[in-house]
């Protein structure tokens, strides 16, 4: 980077301008947008789809292997993912920062930038948000509003027995991004005279730091007259998506291995990590696919749809939460739990 | 506080339960609250208004002699002041916290104590947010919504020249408060062994650290057919504020120095601790107030409303922003910026 601005040399309003002044609005219905007390949507007779997440550097995100373009990206399209699993379409947003003064005007143009790109490829408006210091590394907060035909948002809790269960493109790809890029950094910091060789890892550093979210299986959705019985996005992982359909659901399930679509690329970097690929498919996070049941007889609807995997289907609360593996066995579904204070 | 329960020992879904499980909704628009990837809202044809509020310890906050109730409950009442300042009704917010493992999970029961307060005085419904691990202190982001009737909403950018500028309440008594507590603190820290006297201070105290939103003055407006021609609500200081809406009207204004309004108490916290009171008035934020401009027509609507003051009226933009002092000199008015890069 050539040029430093302090941020302190532009004050509160004018970095908000200096951020902000790029963004156009691409929905009808934000009536006002950024620089008031608040913005005012009109989405006119549908009903209002709202979610929010706190990303915080050192829990989140690493800022030594994050460029900060992917992080402005990221941050919109993880909450957008909540959007779509809804069965709902984003249409503004608002992002709050929290910024120590060792970043740059520079610095929050770039990852504006990725702010920027997301919003243009999903056609979601920044209609707010907020500039702050903080007294340690860099927090963001965004928020996702979008809206939905009324009735026609999807829930967890509405699953049927019997319903399959579908899952979209591929799993496992984003953790094992994760685990190279930590491998790298832990060789960097014993040797910074090794270079990261990230060449034919693209693929898995790419699901990692610049997941899409799936707007295209909602509007799939809508062109075939799907609506799912449940659906949720995948952020910590399939076992876990799925135990929480089936208990907010009050269902059991049966997964099979067999199933689980992961790529070639992250298959062969689990082998190469010496890591069960379908352990990566099932615990790991931030894949942000949909996870969804659907009816039986809705079937033929998705056969053609390469996108979409059924993995399994909905029983009784009986029979429990079971995967039925390659080799024959039957085991419990496990979550590997979410659990940053007790590491 | 006899018990300690770790935060960890809950797990992040059983925290949110945990955090939740009370809160009751009020309002009919809460299609979808807690539990789901997003909320769904239905406003039945009204415009839906959003605002976000980036809320950090040791930034926002000093958690020395900031309770924890009491920091819930404003943490949503600065949110819901924002909607209020569009001429909209708050009903429902989003409560996102990053926390460090110092805090455990009765601190966190007596914050959301305050948030429930909150929301049950305002009769707002908590549909969402996030609960994080932070690495250092405590952060709260907060979105509020709320609805107004389609084009009923309060810009600031609206005013017009001739308008008259009114105040709700008083101000100045936040920042006198902030002022005791901050002297207060640093005697503590020089000898723990005085104990701070804040009998007679309960007013000051109480602007700063349970400041409510002018809810009361918007139904008032409802009930007496008046809409201000532009309106915010006054967290940086009534300077600060007034400059906003000249700059975003492009207009130009006159102040009275007498007719700002100030509580006794406040006027007498200033003398004691050898503040100008007009500045503490002036450039004192964190009060919560309304400013709004009118029509001088609608003068008449206002007069036996004894919780709106007239402080003076647009210009032209020629004419400058300006503030005519009791001794008969005008000043231009300036306002002490946000700069907490700069600090």
């Amino acid at each position: 980077m050539e040029n430093r601005t302090e941020i302190g040399s532009l004050g509160e309003f004018g970095l908000i301008e200096h951020l902000t002044k790029n963004f156009e609005t691409h929905q009808v219905s934000t009536v006002v947008s950024v620089g008031d007390d608040a913005a005012v949507i009109d989405h006119f007779g549908k009903q209002t789809v709202v979610t929010t997440d706190l990303l915080i550097e050192g829990v989140h995100f690493d800022l030594m292997y994050t460029p900060l373009k992917h992080l402005g990206y990221k941050s919109v399209v993880v909450n957008l993912s909540d959007v779509y699993a809804m069965n709902a379409i984003p249409t503004q947003i608002t992002m709050s920062i929290g910024i120590s003064n060792r970043f740059s005007v520079e610095a929050l143009d770039e990852f504006y930038e990725g702010v920027y790109a997301a919003c243009e490829k999903y056609q979601v408006d920044l209609i707010g948000g907020d500039t702050s210091a903080s007294q340690k590394g860099f927090i963001i907060s965004v928020t996702a509003i979008g809206e939905v035909t009324p009735g026609k948002f999807v829930k967890r809790s509405t699953a049927q027995k019997g319903d399959l269960i579908c899952l979209t493109g591929t799993v496992g790809g984003a953790f094992l991004g994760l685990t190279l890029l930590e491998r790298e950094k832990k060789i960097y910091l014993e040797n910074p005279q090794v270079q990261p060789d990230l060449e034919n890892e693209s693929y898995i550093v790419g699901k990692l730091l610049k997941p899409e979210a799936r707007k295209d299986i909602i509007e799939f959705f809508e062109k075939n007259d799907i609506v799912p019985t449940s659906m949720m996005d995948v952020s910590d992982g399939v076992s876990s998506e799925v135990l929480h359909l089936c208990r907010q659901s009050s269902l059991g399930c049966r997964i099979y291995e067999e199933k689980l679509p992961m790529a070639e690329e992250a298959r062969a970097a689990a082998f190469k990590f010496g890591l069960d690929p379908t352990t990566c498919a099932l615990s790991g996070g931030e894949d942000y696919e949909l996870i969804f049941t659907m009816k039986q007889e809705d079937y033929d609807k998705i056969t053609l749809q390469e996108e979409i995997a059924v993995i399994g289907y909905m029983t009784d609360l009986e029979e429990g939460k079971k995967i039925l593996t390659k080799g024959g066995n039957t085991f419990d579904i496990t979550a590997q739990g979410w659990n940053a204070f007790q590491k």
